[in-house]
C-alpha cells in the first residue's frame, strides 16, 4: 500500500496538468488558468514592441536563468540580451506562443512545454521551449528558460 | 515578517544547490551527490556503447518528455530516438557531460543544467540541456530532458 500511494503521489505530482492537454474536456487549474494569462500578456507586450513589458513575465532575480545558444544568468543580463538580439519591431516581428503541456511538479512549480513562432516580413524563426515558473509572493514568474 | 519568511522559502527553494556552484568550496547535498552517479552512470554507459544502460537514468514512463528538435513523449519513444540516432559505436563517439548548476526547485525535484559533448571520429557534435529529475520511490530519475 505505501509504494502504491508513493507511485500515486508521484506520478500525480508530475502530471497533474498534462492530464489537461490529453483530456481537452477537463477544465484547467487555477494555477494553469493565472501561468496562461502571464505568457498571455508576454505575447501581447512582444507585439506591442515593449520588451520592458515582456520581460514582467521573468522573475526580477540574478538567479533567472535563460538558456538559449548560451546560459544567460538573471534578469538584467536577459533584458540586455533581448534588447541585442531584436532591436526593432522589424526584428520583433509578431510573436506566438503554442503550448503542448502544463505539468505541476510541485504545488508551486510548473514546467511549461511549448512552442515560439516569430513571424517577420524577412523570416519566420521558431523553437520549442521549457519554461519552469514558480510561484513568487503569489505570482506566477517564469525563474528558467530554454529555448532552442 | 510573513512576507519575508515566504521570499526566503521561495528564493532557498529554487537556489538551493545552485549555491553549490558559486560556492564550490561548500559540500555538495547527498541528493546532488545521488543526481550526478545517476548522470556519471549515463555517461559510463554510453561509452561502453550500452543505450539500454543509458536509458536506465530516464524515468520509465510513457509520461517521460524530451524535447530536441521535435518532442519525444515515453520512454520506449526515446529510447528508439537514441537507438535510430546513434545506430553504432561511431555515431554514439565518447560521451562528456559538464554540469553548470543544480537547483532544487522542490525537495523531490532538481533542474540540472549542462552542457554535453559527443567526441567523434568525423565530428563534435555539443549542445545545452536541462533536465528535470524527480526522486521517485527512492530513486532520481530524469523525467523530463530538453537538450539543444
Amino acid at each position: 500500500m505505501k509504494v502504491s500511494h508513493r507511485l500515486f503521489v508521484a506520478i500525480s505530482s508530475v502530471l497533474l496538468s498534462a492530464s489537461s492537454c490529453s483530456q481537452p474536456s477537463q477544465p484547467a487549474s487555477a494555477d494553469e488558468a493565472l501561468i496562461r494569462q502571464v505568457l498571455a500578456a508576454q505575447e501581447k507586450a512582444w507585439n506591442e514592441g515593449n520588451i520592458d513589458g515582456f520581460m514582467e513575465g521573468y522573475w526580477k532575480s540574478d538567479s533567472l536563468q535563460f538558456v538559449g545558444t548560451k546560459i544567460t544568468r538573471g534578469w538584467t543580463a536577459t533584458l540586455e540580451r533581448y534588447k541585442t538580439s531584436y532591436p526593432d519591431r522589424a526584428a520583433m516581428g509578431t510573436l506566438r506562443f503554442e503550448f503542448f503541456r502544463f505539468a505541476f511538479v510541485a504545488a508551486d512549480t510548473c514546467l511549461v512545454t511549448g512552442r515560439y513562432t516569430l513571424k517577420r516580413d524577412a523570416d519566420e524563426p521558431t523553437g520549442l521551449f521549457t519554461l519552469v515558473l514558480k510561484k513568487i509572493e503569489g505570482k506566477w514568474v517564469i525563474v528558467y528558460d530554454h529555448t532552442s
